[in-house]
C-alpha cells in the first residue's frame, strides 16, 4: 500500500459541493419533521454551507435550486456567499411541483407546458451567468404511472428536442448534466431511467452535455462503479451526486449505507481520470436529513467523501495491476481490500490541524456552541423546504 | 374450466373495503397535485365511497383514519354513512405524522411517548365503538435510518408491551391487525418489515390479533400468494391492503402492474378458506390515485378485484389438482392460466345489469354527471389530504 | 379495439427461432435431470425444432450454438433442415466452457487467450457461410466475481477490440448481435451488464452491429419495454431472447411468470416497428425446459408469443393516443389493459385450422403419439445438453 | 471504543465450521472449473479443513455433506479428523440430486418419494451417531417452477409431516436446523423461502429444531441483522450459514461484498447471546471457491469472520446506549462506524503470533509450499464436486 505521506498532495484537491436543499426541512410523503435552527432564507442556507466548509475545509461551492432558491438579486447572493468564503455552483431546474406538470414538462403532449418547462431552463441559465455557475443540471421527474398513459418513445422524442433548445442556449463555458434515475416520482416508467438514455440524449446534444450519476438512483444490486468507469471512458461523466441508500432513492449520509461501495466508486473515480487537476467532474452530494441535524449531517457527508478518496488513493495500483495480470484472484481482492481496511482517521486528523482546520470536525462543531447559536436566533419565519 | 353460471353465488358474497384517504389528495415528497372535486370534509369522503358502491355494488364499507378522519360525533357519522347505503369499516391508527414520533412511537426509548402511542390506539378504539367497527389496523410507520442509531432487539420487546397493552384493551368482538412493510418511511431497518415479525408479534398476543398483508409492502421479487397461503394455514391472515407496484410501495390501482399476480394472490386465497361465508379476511384497497381521478380509480380497482375474483372461482381445482398429482408440469400450468385468460368481461356486466347496477360502471360513472356535480359543489375549503 | 379479422394478415408474418438447446437437458448448478426422449445428436435436435413448427406454423429456423452443434458438414445440416421445413439461424458463439476461459475471452489480460476467443468467432462466422445465417450472436459470461481482481475499463477496451475484429470478418450481410446480462455467471461485475454497454460496444463497430434484448437479463424492478422502445428508436434493436424469469434469469417459457409485461414488450415491439415487413428484429426463445417436457414447452412458448402479439395487434391505437393526449390516464389504461384482457384464444384456433394446422397444437401433441415415439427410439448414446 | 487488550478473551471462543465442499470443484450452471489441487477422496477434504485450522486456529470443525461424503467407516473418518486436529460438525442432508426429487422431497405428491426423503435422513442421523456431530442440518431445495405447478398450501403440510417424522428419529443430544433460501434451483415458488416460514416449522417440531440463516439466502435489500435480532429474541436461531452475494446466491467469500453487513450481522449476534459461553449458535461457512484457490479461499473467508468479529467486540456499547437513549442519531451511528472503520489488523497478527500461529495466515500459507504439494501429488483420480 501507498504510504499516506505519498497522497498528501492529491488529497488537497477534494471539494465537494454541497446542495442548499440539504440544509432545509425535508422528509418522506409521510412526514416532514421540522427542526429548530432551519434556515429561513436563501442566505441562510447559503451561510450553513459555507460553515460546513469553515470547519472541514471540504465544501467550497454551494448548489442552488430555482425556484427554491430564486432571490431578486443573485448577484448580491454571489457576493455574499463569497464573503462567506464559498462560492455558487450548480444551478438545479425544478419542473415537478407546479400543477402544469402533473403529467409532464419536457415530454408534455401539449406543446405549451414544454416550452414552460424550457422556459424556466432559459430562467436557470440566466441565473448561472448571475452566479457565474458553470453547469445546470436537469432531473427530469417525468414519466408515468399506468401502463398506456404515455407514449415511451413519442415522450423520448419530445425529450431530445426540449433539451435541444435549452442546450443551445448555454454559453460556450457553460454545461448541461443530465441525471437519470430508476423511479420515483413516477411508477411505471420514467422518461431517463438509467445511465444509457441519459448518455444517448446528451449524447445527442453536443460535447458540453454531461451525464450526472446518482448514487441512489439505480435498480437494486447494479454495479455502480462499473458505469462510472464506463461513463469516464466515454468521456461522458459529468457529476455525481452523492448519498446512499438501502432500498430505493433513500437520500441517506453519503457512506452510510455501503462504506465499501463509496470505496470502489472513489477507486473508479481516480483510475478513470475522474478526479484532480484535468478533471472537470463536479462531486456533489444530494441528501435529505430528514431525522438528524443538518449541519453536521453535512460535515459527516464530507467527511466520508475524504475518508474514503484518502483509501482510494492509497490503494497500491502497481501491485494489483500486476495480481490482475497474474491472474491471483485472491491477492488481487486483498491488495484492493487492504487500502480499504485502512485507518485513515488519524493521519488525516493531523493533515486537517496542518491545514489550521481542527481535526475533527464533527466535536469542533458539537463543541462551537454555533447550533445552539441558530436555533436560538432563528426563530419566526417560515423553514426553508423542498417548496 | 368451470362455467360462469357455477361461480355467480360464489360471486355474490365480494366485499371490498375502500379507504376514506383515497378520496383525498396524495402524492409523493416531491409533489402533492391538488384535483377539482376533492373532498373537504369526512362526510364528502363517506359520500364518495358510497358513489363507489351505487355504481359497482362491491364496496360496502369505508375505513376511517385517525386522526384524518376526527369528527366530533362518530355516532351521527355512522348514521350518515348508513342513509347512504355503506357502513363504517376498519379503524386505521396514526403514529407517523406527531413531531414527538420522529424516532419511534411503541418503541420509542421514552416511555412518556409510548404512551402517548399507546393512548391514541385507546381514542382509536373509542371510536371503534361509536362506529361499530371490528378492525383496528395497525401500520407502524417506525424503523431508523441509520445502522446504530437504535437498539433493533430493545425496539422489539417495546413493540410487544405496547401492542400487548393495546391488544388488552380490545372487546371481545374486535380485532387488532397488525401490518408489516418492507421500508419506508424508515430506510434502514423497519420495526415490522415482513411477515414473519407481524406473526410472531400477534401470535404473542392472542386470538384476535392477526397479520394484514398489503400487497405492495414486500421486498422486490416476494412471492405473495406463497404468504396467503401460509398465514391462511397458520389461521393468521386477519385482512389484505390491495394496490399494486412496480417498484416501492407505489399505491397504484390494484392488478394495474401485475395482473396475474393479483390472479395467483385470489386464487391462494379462495384454496385456503379466505374468502366467502365463514371467513374473517377483510379485502380492503389501500390506494393514492396521485394523478388519476379519485372516484373513478376507485371504481376501476374493485372491479379489478371482482374481474380477478371471477377468474379465479372459474379456476377447475378438480383438474389441476389431477394434473398436480400426476407431475403433468406444462398441463397443471395450463389449466391454472385457461381461468386467468379467460375474459370474463361480458359476463360480468350481465350479471350487474341482472343486480341493477350498470354493465359497464366506469362509464356509467363518466355518463352519470357525477364527477362535473362536485367539481362544481367542492370549492372552497381545504381539500382533505394526508394530514 | 380492433376486431380479429383486422389483425389476421399482421399476424401472418409471426416467425419465432427456436434455439437447439432448448431440446437437451439443462437445469441448475445443482442437478440436471435428464428426461425420456432427450435428442441425443444435433440432427434430432433439428428435427425436434421441426415438429415444434409443423405443429405451429410459427417456428420456421432453429438456432445453432458453437460448439454444442458442431457438425463435419454444416451444408448436409442445412439441408437435411430444410427437408423437414425448417431453416438454420442465429449462429451463437460459446467462450465460457473452455478451461482457459476461466477469468476471462474477449477481455482476458492474456492476448493469447483472447486471440482463440477471436478465432472461435472466426469458426462460427465461416459456420455462418455454411449454413447462411445471418446473425452471429454474442453473449459473453465474462466478468469478475471480486473487486479488484480485473481492470473494469481496461476490459472494457479490450472487449472493443476483440468486437471490432470479430466484425470486420462478417460479411455484408451478415451482422453481430451482443446480449447483455446483468449477472451470471460472474458475480461482481459483468463486463456487458447493461443495454448501455452493448448499446456503446456495438455503436463503436458500424451499422451491422445490434442489441440483443433477453428478457431474463436485467435488474429486479427494470422496465424492459422503455428499453425497447429506446432501443427501437435508436437503430440498434437487432435481436430478442424470450424467455420468463421471476427472479434471477430463470430461463422460464416466456409469459408464464408475468403476461403483462410480454404484452407490454410486443405492444413496443409493434409501435416502434420492430414487427413485420420491413423489421430486421429477430425474434428468438432462449430458454430451458428444466423440468417439463421440452417439445411441448416450447410448443407452448411460440403459443404464447402469438396470442401475446395478438393482443398487442388488437390495441386501438388511435383511442389510445387520443385518451393520452387528453391527459385521461384511466381511459387510457384501460384501451391498454382493453387487448390484453381480450381472450384471443378460439379466434386464433380458428385462424390455425384455416391454415392447415391444429387448432389446438398443444392437445394435438399430446394426441399425434410423437413424444411416446421419440421416447421409445431415443434409447442409449449421450443426451445432448450444455456441453 | 473498547480495547483491543479488552477482547482477547472473547476473541478465542471463536471457531467457525468450514464445510467440506468448499475444497471440491463447485461452479455456475454453465461451467465448473477444475484446479489443481483438488481433493478426491472425503479424506483429502478433511485434510484440507485441518490445513485451514492449523494456519489459523479458528476452524476446528469440518461439516459433512451426505451422500457427498459418503463413506465405508465414519467412526475411522472422525478418528482420522481428530488425528489432524478437527472434529466431524453438521450434517448435511440431500434431496436434490436424485432423479426421483425432481418435482420434491418432502413435499412431493407421492407417498413412497417422500418416505425415500424421510429415509436418507434416517441415515444422515445414522451418521451423526458414528461422527458425534450435534446438528442435522435441512436444506430443501424444493419447489416448483410454475405457478399451479404444486399446491403451495398441501405441500407446506406434507413438509410438516416429514419434518416431524425426522425430528423424532434424533437423539436428545441431536438438533434439527432447517434452512431458508429465497429461490433457486426452483423459480416460481420455494417451500422454505423465507425466515418466517422455517420458523413456523421448526416452532412446530420442539425445543430442538432451530433456524439456520444462510446470509446469501434473502431477498434484495433484506435487512439480515435484523432477522438474526429476532430470531436470537425467540430463542430459535440454530446455526449460520456465512457467505456473502452480489445479486442472487452468489456464494462468495464472507465479507468480500458488504464488510460493513457483516460487521451489523456480527454485532446482533454479539448483542442477542449468539456468540461465545452459553450460545448454541453454530457458525459455519457455506461458500464456493469458483474461481479462486480453495485452501487460502478458506483461510481468507475465516480471516474475514475473526476481523469483523473483532470490530464487533471493540463496539463501545455503553455510549451507543446513552446515544440512542439521547436520540442522538449522528453520534451513535458514528459510534457504531467508529468501531467497524478500526483497523484490527495489527492486533490480531500479534494476537496470532502470541498463540503460536503465523501472524499472516494467508502468507504463511503461500510460503508454505502446502499449495504446490497437494497440486503435486494429486494427480489421478476424480476431483471432487458436488455430486
Amino acid at each position: 500500500m501507498r504510504a499516506f505521506a505519498d497522497i498528501t498532495e492529491a488529497l488537497s484537491a477534494l471539494a465537494v459541493e454541497v446542495p442548499s436543499w440539504a440544509y432545509g426541512n425535508s422528509g418522506t410523503r409521510f412526514k416532514v419533521f421540522g427542526s429548530p435552527g432551519t434556515p429561513r432564507t436563501v442566505e441562510e442556507k447559503v451561510a450553513d454551507a459555507a460553515t460546513v466548509h469553515r470547519f472541514t475545509g471540504l465544501a467550497p461551492s454551494v448548489a442552488l435550486h430555482i425556484p427554491w432558491d430564486l432571490v431578486d438579486d443573485f448577484g448580491a447572493l454571489r457576493r455574499n456567499a463569497e464573503d462567506l468564503g464559498v462560492r455558487i455552483g450548480t444551478i438545479n431546474s425544478n419542473t415537478f411541483q407546479d400543477d402544469d406538470y402533473k403529467l409532464g414538462a419536457l415530454t408534455h403532449t401539449d406543446p405549451k407546458i414544454r416550452q414552460k418547462a424550457i422556459d424556466h431552463h432559459f430562467e436557470c441559465i440566466d441565473v448561472m451567468h448571475a452566479t457565474g455557475s458553470r453547469d445546470l443540471k436537469i432531473w427530469l421527474a417525468e414519466g408515468t404511472n399506468y401502463p398506456g398513459q404515455g407514449d415511451l418513445r413519442a415522450r423520448q422524442d419530445r425529450l431530445h428536442e426540449g433539451l435541444s433548445t435549452i442546450y443551445d442556449r448555454l454559453a460556450d463555458d457553460q454545461r448541461l448534466v443530465l441525471e437519470y434515475k430508476f423511479f420515483e416520482p413516477a411508477f411505471y416508467h420514467t422518461d431517463v431511467p438509467d445511465w444509457g438514455t441519459s448518455y444517448v440524449q446528451v449524447a445527442a446534444l453536443g460535447e458540453r452535455a454531461m451525464v450526472c450519476l446518482d448514487t441512489g438512483h439505480h435498480a437494486p444490486g447494479t454495479n455502480i462503479e462499473f458505469i462510472v468507469a464506463q461513463l469516464l471512458r466515454l468521456g461522458k461523466l459529468g457529476s455525481f451526486d452523492f448519498n446512499s441508500r438501502f432500498y430505493a432513492d433513500d437520500d441517506l449520509i453519503v457512506g452510510a449505507a455501503d462504506p465499501y461501495q463509496l470505496y470502489r466508486i472513489l477507486v473508479e473515480v481516480v483510475r478513470g481520470g475522474g478526479y484532480g487537476p484535468g478533471s472537470d467532474v463536479a462531486l456533489m452530494l444530494d441528501q435529505c436529513h430528514n431525522i438528524e441535524k443538518k449541519i453536521p449531517g453535512q460535515i459527516r457527508s464530507v467527511l466520508n467523501v475524504q475518508e474514503m478518496l484518502a483509501r482510494a488513493l492509497l490503494l497500491d495500483r502497481e501491485a494489483l495491476a500486476a495480481a490482475q495480470e497474474e491472474g491471483d484472484v485472491l491477492l488481487a481482492n486483498e491488495i484492493f481490500m487492504d487500502a480499504f481496511y485502512t485507518d485513515v482517521r488519524a493521519d488525516l486528523a493531523h493533515w486537517r490541524e496542518e491545514r489550521g482546520l481542527p481535526g475533527d470536525p464533527m466535536r469542533a462543531y458539537v463543541g462551537s456552541g454555533h447550533q445552539e447559536r441558530i436555533e436560538d436566533e432563528r426563530v419566526g419565519g417560515t423553514q426553508a423546504g423542498w417548496g
